[in-house]
């Protein structure tokens, strides 16, 4: 028995001590560059304090275009260029304001506009209120009770679950869906707790998705201490008002650009890899996490395969898509002139869970192809990457899925992701230099191990 | 071919998808109510900001015992007491002051007194300073050069290690041997870099050891700001001066205790599981990762036990231990004494690495029987314990090593914590509740498996 033991766990231990190979040799050059002189938290830095605000057709997307444009093209790629792409722009306006009324006395609450969202009038949007925590609740209740008001969804994140982003996701459809669900019943606006599970006084913001034979009507997102007084004060008072007011507005479509740049490469240029992350950020905080992270992972790998004089066999190719927050159409359009262009894109990364300490990956596509990939897991499990499992990948690159490409999506650390997601609080200051610096390497890794062996 | 890769993936497939036994059901409800309803945070809340300074002999460090009792006696553990161990106190006094001086102009740094030392006059230590990076330094320069001189010891951590406890232990021997090491070549006092990966100018303490045939120098710890200042102020001028002043003191031991409460096993009572932290802490910052963390670590042990009426197999005993930073009595004398009352310890778990999200654990002991608890490590990954190895488990508990217990150590995510440790940074701000239950859990869920399955 006990010899049976010492043979699996033997097994075990070879799993977590794999051989010195050459390819953990470079991977550990990878990494150390990465650590010891990796450039993506200055780059970082750059974006969160000079291009806050940088929301589709911005000129602070603009200004961020440039700035990653004119640090790109200083590490001399094989290939640069900016493609063109509408998107949608969309203006928070003045700073919201809200209160709860109890018998006629106002007590303020943060809220703020949710993206895309309608403005209220000038005046402000004033009913009584009635909560929900899911959409079976408009059911039961009906139109009658429901027509005039402004309905609050009240729908935590679970907290039970390890994985935030499961939370999220369960969650998520009560912001997005919330604003045409509750207008079929004939209500006058929508106010929706924050999407995050911690207790503090930020709202978060996020898209919502107006249905065109709906009529839309005003949505925000209200802070959770918010939320929870106005949960006390609805179960405390016959009659609870809630007033809110926003000058949000949407405008015309406005040119704007995916950034593209390539190392070339030296076997098969036309098996290309391609690693992203989205350059616009919502307006209220710095899109550090979300998703300047994922830029700057992005343009690391191009560094670090430069500083290493690494040559990849296959075509190493880096986008900064542009609006994927409230639109995707940066997403869209760079899978679709792939597509027409007949491109082979073996493989795409996207990171946009943020840049704490990564755990692993997460594939969508052919699942045999992605298993085999998982041979590289005892490569990059000494640096944390020990979850590679099947699942979705990112926003950007699910429309190359949609034309047969791996996509892969890098998977950080959610513990405190949605505490700042979103809201004024995704800050610079909460990005470590260390678990940015580890997932550059990471993604590097893996694209250079893809760009070796190709998927076969 | 593809056959092979499917029957190798399908085992891997099983690891992540471990069926939903009984165990891994009874190990949710342990995640879920931690995650939901735990206490840790609260219990650290205060021992952060109530008894902040509780190195051991201080009225903090009562104060910390008395709460800690209080709580815990609040979920009648079957069995409860505090045991005697006499600790050794020192104090550090007023705030220390330094300056480096070029050409008689001072600059200002910051500096702290390593745990242990003896004060300057009161006038302060002043000299000329001469740099080294290890001991070996001191062997070239030899005693006519470093006489009556201010050693500095310039070693950082190294940034390459993914793992910032490998730095640390690299790095470490170079504050707690300096004093002895650059004494023995007649040095007047020692001055050494803070052992931190962070570049701030916050100092860090840790205890030193001085050897009794060799004349004991004040040492102290300057920011790594404060160092790199020194260092570069040294290659530019020929004769660089640094003045400290410290008045730091020791005192006779006094009487002190670790803590201890049980819930008895109830078919194997005298199989013991050990879980501890330790309770006193370094007085410049609050001891939130370090370890306040591990001491409410093991409180919510039996918390959740509690909630979930959970009755273990063999007996929990969790222990808060007295003295880990300056002398380590607290784990000496705990293992002393059931040595002597042939108690049968069969496992210790010690958290006191920081409460970040966890990764892991590390096994000190008998490497097949820790290899037959690797079984385990698929319950677990789930919850992000992924890296289970052999390797050092804790200071405390490692005197139970010597008498054949299994040692296993708590090892969370490491990126952060030298940022805090032993310095004022080590705030309970820098804790996040969710990462802090996700600790309290894995460590709950590993003893109740030993409880349930023993060691074979």
């Amino acid at each position: 028995m006990r010899l049976i033991i010492f043979l699996v766990c033997s097994i075990a231990l070879c799993k977590i001590s794999p051989a010195q190979s050459n390819d953990s040799i470079i991977i550990n050059k990878i990494f150390t560059e990465s650590l010891t002189r990796g450039k993506a938290y200055q780059w970082l830095e750059y974006l969160c304090k000079e291009t806050k605000g940088r929301l589709s057709g911005t000129p602070q997307s603009e200004k961020a275009l440039n700035y990653v444009s004119s640090e790109i093209r200083k590490l001399y790629p094989d290939n640069f260029f900016l493609q063109n792409v509408m998107v949608p722009r969309w203006e928070r306006g003045e700073k919201e304001t809200a209160s709860v009324i109890i018998n006629g006395k106002s007590i303020p609450v943060n809220i703020c506009a949710l993206g895309g969202s309608i403005p209220t009038s000038l005046n402000g949007l004033e009913a009584e209120v009635i909560e929900i925590y899911d959409f079976e609740d408009l059911k039961k209740l009906g139109k009658d009770k429901i027509r005039g008001k402004i309905v609050f969804v009240n729908h935590p994140l679970n907290p039970a679950h390890y994985n935030t982003f499961k939370a999220y996701s369960e969650a998520g459809p009560f912001r997005w869906r919330s604003p045409s669900e509750v207008a079929k019943y004939g209500a006058a606006g929508v106010v929706v707790r924050s999407m995050t599970l911690a207790l503090d006084d930020v709202p978060h913001t996020g898209s919502i998705g107006y249905v065109d034979t709906i009529p839309k009507i005003p949505a925000c997102a209200i802070s959770t201490i918010g939320a929870e007084l106005l949960s006390k004060s609805l179960k405390e008072n016959s009659t609870v008002k809630f007033k809110f007011r926003q000058n949000c507005k949407s405008f015309d479509d406005v040119p704007s650009h995916n950034l593209i740049a390539e190392i070339r490469g030296t076997q098969f240029p036309d098996e290309i890899i391609v690693i992203g992350g989205h350059i616009d950020a919502w307006d209220l905080g710095e899109g550090a996490h979300d998703n300047g992270a994922g830029v700057v992972h992005a343009m690391e790998v191009i560094n670090l395969f430069r500083s290493l004089n690494i040559e990849p066999k296959r075509t190493i190719r880096i986008v900064a898509f542009m609006n994927e927050e409230n639109g995707g159409r940066g997403g869209k359009k760079f899978a679709e002139e792939a597509h027409d262009k007949k491109e082979n894109i073996i493989a795409a990364i996207e990171s946009d869970a943020g840049a704490a300490t990564p755990t692993g990956f997460s594939f969508r596509g052919d699942t045999a192809t992605a298993m085999h990939l998982w041979r590289f897991e005892k490569l990059l499990e000494p640096y944390g990457y020990y979850n590679w499992r099947m699942g979705y990948a990112g926003v950007d690159i699910d429309h190359l899925h949609k034309h047969g490409t791996l996509c892969i999506g890098h998977i950080p650390d959610s513990q405190r992701y949605f505490d700042y997601h979103h809201s004024e609080s995704d800050t610079f200051d909460k990005i470590h230099p260390r678990e940015l610096a580890i997932g550059a390497a990471g993604i590097a890794s893996l694209a250079w191990l893809i760009s070796e062996y190709g998927l076969k």
